[in-house]
């Protein structure tokens, strides 16, 4: 076991020593909320939403794109019933900082001509975005527009700034 | 403004009161680790594995599933410098509950006969499993196998127990 992971195992055992009644949630989110933001380290959503565990389902990848996560807004609001999206995009996001074409760049360089590795980072869209307030909207519409979705479904947009903590609803 | 977003607002406030220097947390994740986890409403990765803001990326969809995120990790090796990946998943997982077919026939019954949206319905894998530590299993090895993934970089999985909030390293 890595350094990592004694740290995971040793910090978990004193979660599990205040766990509480914890055990007793059910699994359909209470607040029938999802959230949706970037996987970005220096994010922590429950903390800066006050968002205890049963509230909400929370979504994070690079970005906090909608579009890489149909599949699991489906299963939310078919299976287990939530009727409302945030999603939250931040500032000094590396989504600002590179065009798809150097990710791919990257990848092709690192893998010497590879054409198996080429042909399928080439393929990848990796989503980057140039105007922050931009593409939270473009996500909202994205998801308003989106027929998988149910349409009474509400939906909100909004900024994190990771200089001061603070959010702001954008649309 | 709803009362849910009243709630983030407030909450948000007292976050933004005690946010400290965590302004100054540089964007690439300090344990250089990307934890994959699921979206479910009971789990708060950061506090169950001790996890501060700087120190890792996480991504949550439904289930932990890596096969949705290639994209995201492939943005956190190769601009933001991570060389680790722990998988979770979990006990009493929804994904544990539905065959793909089961969410198709829901979506396709509430759209009333929609072509469109019962093509698009039918081209998603919903990705559900029926062995908890086998799903774990299979997506460390699907990331071994994923050309386009970092050949030096370290790959777990973990179960996290709902009921008792403890963690338990799978592969």
């Amino acid at each position: 076991m890595s350094p990592q992971h004694t740290e995971f195992v040793k910090r978990n055992e004193q979660y599990v020593a205040n766990f509480g009644n914890k055990g007793d949630l059910a699994m359909p989110p209470a607040k029938k909320l999802i959230i949706v933001t970037c996987m970005d380290a220096r994010l922590d959503p429950a903390a800066h939403l006050g968002i205890k565990e049963g509230d909400a389902h929370i979504i994070r990848n690079a970005g906090g794109m909608v579009k890489d996560e149909l599949r699991s807004i489906i299963i939310s609001q078919r299976l287990l019933g939530t009727r409302e999206v945030a999603i939250f995009h931040h500032t000094d996001c590396g989504m600002l900082t590179f065009a798809s074409d150097d990710v791919r760049s990257i990848v092709k360089d690192a893998a010497k001509g590879d054409a198996v590795v080429a042909a399928k980072v080439d393929a990848i869209d990796f989503l980057p975005f140039k105007d922050l307030e931009g593409s939270v909207k473009a996500d909202v519409a994205w998801l308003k527009n989106e027929p998988l979705v149910l349409p009474e479904t509400t939906i909100t947009g909004w900024v994190y700034d990771v200089k001061s903590g603070k959010v702001s609803q954008v649309v």
